[in-house]
Order: structure tokens, then sequence, then C-alpha cells
């Protein structure tokens, strides 16, 4: 098992269920294309989607980089937490978005932490 | 020739390529920076770019993860399908945004054959 | 030291110190999520992060795989002018989004060096 790549994918793989959702949203609020303003239901799935892409562009390179300075484990388990934000987050924002705020915490420091993990391997090693 | 770092670095060459006709649609519809809106013709040929850049985000590491347990050939052949459904996809969304579907499937299913061969590789080897 | 790591993380550090003044600018023009539009000012750094997205999605790659074929400290030069350009565009768009050229230019001439040295690598190597 190449669990640091498994984390990678996975994170890629919950981005496009995000993707997919935001693609059935068109259909269901009658959002047409190239539309992506209109109905508030179809705008906070494509917040979430958007926001994933945001932290996934952060995520993978952090993920990357520091997995070549400290063990597998620790920089996949680091990333498993991220994973699990980004599930919390997409629950609060479709219900409620202003109490997406504990989603984000728990996805993005995740990723500050693997950016601080990737940045003392640099810099120091 | 390192086909799969050729195959990557064209489909950010392609991406660049949309976010140039982005750049050249804001002057002739007159959609002045910060807006993306504004003009359903500017808009397409924007939704081109961010749904590239989208998909973009999930190729790359597909592909880049797929290459360490596949052959070359096979993941660079795969990966050069999907620069043909952008390229179709382009042409689509901007005649008929309705028809972007074949672009889109031959774009997407690619990347998709992509990540399940990154996944099997990261889960069985 | 190493420093092409180094470079690609100091610009996704960059690119999540834009987002961050992005979420700081929700507050501060009132624009609630998910809402990313209704106020110029918050739309103008907005779009310097969504730009910043963009470039970086193609910087990334671009750098690593020409750091495969050239010395480090060349790689990491042309990725160090990329993060100066990116400040100098920052701060032009919050001022005048229409004189964020010179700062665009300096991020992106960068971006297509080390497109061009990667593409050089992959194909003549």
């Amino acid at each position: 098992m190449h669990l640091v790549e498994l984390v990678a994918l996975l994170a890629v793989v919950q981005y496009l269920f995000f993707a997919v959702l935001v693609g059935r949203a068109r259909g269901h609020y009658g959002v047409k294309a190239p539309a992506v303003n209109g109905h508030e239901g179809f705008e906070r799935i494509y917040r979430v989607q958007m926001n994933t892409l945001e932290l996934l562009v952060a995520l993978l390179p952090a993920l990357f980089i520091a997995a070549r300075f400290w063990p597998a484990a620790w920089v996949a388990g680091v990333g498993a937490l991220y994973l699990l934000g980004r599930f919390v987050y997409w629950r609060a924002y479709v219900d409620v978005p202003s109490r997406r705020g504990l989603g984000f915490a728990l996805s993005m420091v995740p990723v500050l932490a693997l950016l601080a993990m990737a940045l003392a391997g640099a810099v120091l090693r």
C-alpha cells in the first residue's frame, strides 16, 4: 500500500464527487450553463466544489513534499484528517453556510500542518 | 522523450491557451475586470477555462501516480485522449453550451481511467 | 536546502495568504457566503486569489518537471520571479484593476519560461 498516494487520490475522488453534485444541482435548481448564479441551493454546492479546488491545490504539493521528509504514515494520517474535514464542511455548507467554520478549520489545519512539515523538511534537511 | 511529462505539459499549455482566449474575450465583449459576468459570449469561454482548471487539478496527480505503476505509453495515451476531449468540449461549449456533453465525457473518462489505474497501483502494489 | 521545493511551497503560502485576505474581505465588505459578488472591493481581492490559483496550477507542474532537467538554482530563480510578480499583481489589482498588467506579466513570463524549460527537457532528453 502506498498510503500517501492513496490519500492524494482519495482527495481527488472526493473533489470529483462534489463536482458531480454540482452537475446534478444544475438540473435540480434549473441553473443553465454558463451561469453559476441564480439559485442559492446551487451556489452553495458550487462553492463547496470551488473551495475544495482551492484547498486541493495547496494540499497536494504540501502532501507530496512532506512525504519526502517525514514517515508516510504520519503524512497520510494528517491527509486523512483533511478528507474528514471536507466532508464536515460539505454537509454544514449545504445546510447552513454560516456554520461552515468547523469543517473549514478541520480541513485547513491539516493543509497548514503539511505545509509546515514540508517547509521544515525543505529548509532544514 | 518523456511521454508522461510531455502530456502533462501539453495539458497545461492547452489550459493556458483557453486562459488567453478569456483575456481576449474580456476586450471583445467589454467585460472589465474584476467582473466575470455580463456577456454570455465571455461567460462561455470563461467556463471552458474554469472547467478545464477543475479537471486539470484531478488529471495531473492521477497521471503522475498512474505513471509510477503502469507503462508510460499507456498512461500518456490515455492522457492524449483527455487533450482531444478538451478541444471538442471547447468548440462545442462556445457554439452551443447545451451540446458540451460529448467533449466533457471525452475528457472526463480519461481522468477517471487514470484515477482508477493510479488507485489500483497505490492499493495493490 | 531544497530550493525548488522551497519556491513551490512559498508559492502555495502566498496563494493561501491571498485566500485569507478574501476571507477578511467577506466580513469587511459584507459579502455573505455563498455570494462572490456584490462589492467591487471584495471582487478585486477575490479575482487576485482566483487568478493566482489559475497560474499556480500551471506553475507547479512546470516547476517540478523543469527541475528534472535543469539545475535547481536556475529553476528556483525563475520561480522566485513568479513570487515577486504575484505581489506586484496583487498590489496593483487592489488599487486599480486596469493597471494589473505589469504584475501579471512578471508572474506569467516565469511560468512560460518554466514551461519552455520543462518541454525542452521532456522532448529533447
